[in-house]
């Protein structure tokens, strides 16, 4: 097999970034590892998150993975740079590509962005906002029961539309016009933030614009595959619910081998 | 220190049936252990919940415990015989009482049964509700949503209860009269389950018979502790969120010393 690109979730919303991987680099094999046995990360401390994260990524890397990205925000937010600096092979995580693509949207200036707990509390978008364009203006909002009700599958319910309602209540009479959708299982409630939003403002989703900086910088490295077809495998720490059939369809990435993969710890 | 009881839940909602060995065995030493570094179970299999209970036992066992109580529902339905196996202290957990508790409430002979996709999925109270009583018929719902919904604070709230309305439509128009809180964080949602039920329906809550099942069981066994006032520790292998102290003060334990751990994980 081609060294394969490694990407890695806490659970299964990581799969919108290997859909965006396989459109972008049809010729790249890809893992992806779900560590479902410990999801979500997105309410717990950083040092965890920190914890989980490298263990996930040295598994990759030992199976001989090129690049790994971390295809989860919280862990994006929280571990990344633990993992550039502990990691052999190249990093990359969805917060900057999710703020080029935010900075690409508004015109106003003015960016929601809405995340789990973690996400949100470690001001990791801001600072990436603030960092291209110091004028941008940010509302911030961590919306901690979407990954629950998305993974519940209720896309369209009057239920997920009436806490949408309730956490982006403070957007409604300001200029925000882009919305940066900051974690991974939120492209499944596109139509419902739209619902709650109108129609007018942009939504922002890092997948699209990851694949892109991950084909641009294995490019500029000389590390793209050799022609030939990519393959795709998928594993899981705990074997996944109902919602990777969800998921699977949503991206048709249904009939992608799985397997099932237990993650040495860190000493102890 | 006296030996402890030592109880273990994935996170929070086991301090419950803290709350109630506290009030039934006040010169005990009780020492909890949440496991909020990998909450929730109730989403995961059988096996990933039988090593987790298995590392966080053996854990409070090398610690001292002479008895460990098991105040999660989903590790009791999928863990607890996996546990007795294993361990050289008696084990008990939250399922058998409630079953009991949930035979003494009813008179219709018709019971409910709320609690995780795991624990649900499991039939555990059914198999033993029908082992106490071939006639019983019993309505079983798993209700994934209830837990993030109750460690957001949300007790009282527009959106819980309509959630809560649709889990529980399925006992309008039938003669169930009694409701097994099968999760251990249900009871801070009795107000709004009562006001989806109205009043006549019994909450039948493990908890209080847990911990008298427990007393039994020590008093039985000559394991009582000497005289003089007991104690609590809280330990978690996460630094426990904002929920914590909503539980702690709904259950007078806020003042309780807390701890973080680490679990040593079984050999992969």
């Amino acid at each position: 097999m081609k060294a394969p690109i490694a990407v890695f979730d806490s659970g299964i919303g990581g799969l919108t970034v290997v859909g965006a991987l396989r459109r972008e680099l049809p010729g790249e094999s890809v893992v992806y590892l779900g560590d479902t046995a410990r999801v979500p990360y997105g309410g717990k401390s950083q040092k965890t998150i920190e914890r989980y994260s490298e263990e996930i990524a040295r598994l990759l890397v030992s199976e001989g993975a090129k690049m790994v990205v971390v295809a989860c925000n919280t862990a994006s937010a929280l571990a990344l740079d633990h993992l550039r600096r502990i990691l052999p092979v190249p990093v990359e995580g969805v917060i900057e590509p999710g703020v080029q693509a935010a900075l690409a949207a508004t015109r106003t200036g003015h960016v929601a962005v809405i995340g789990t707990k973690a996400t949100i509390g470690s001001g990791a978008y801001e600072r990436g906002l603030r960092a291209a364009r110091p004028d941008i203006r940010v509302t911030a909002i961590a919306c901690p029961l979407l990954v629950p009700l998305i993974e519940e599958g209720m896309f369209d319910d009057e239920v997920t539309d009436a806490v949408l309602r309730r956490y982006l209540s403070p957007l409604h009479g300001t200029d925000v016009d882009a919305i940066v959708l900051g974690c991974t299982h939120y492209p499944l409630l596109a139509p419902a933030i739209k619902r709650a939003l109108g129609p007018d403002i942009a939504l922002v989703d890092s997948a699209a614009n990851c694949a892109t900086v991950v084909a641009s910088h294995l490019s500029a490295q000389g590390m793209l595959a050799p022609a030939g077809a990519g393959s795709l495998a998928l594993g899981f720490t705990d074997p996944p619910a109902r919602f990777l059939e969800v998921a699977g369809r949503v991206l048709g990435l249904a009939t992608a081998p799985t397997e099932l993969k237990v993650v040495p710890p860190l000493g102890v």
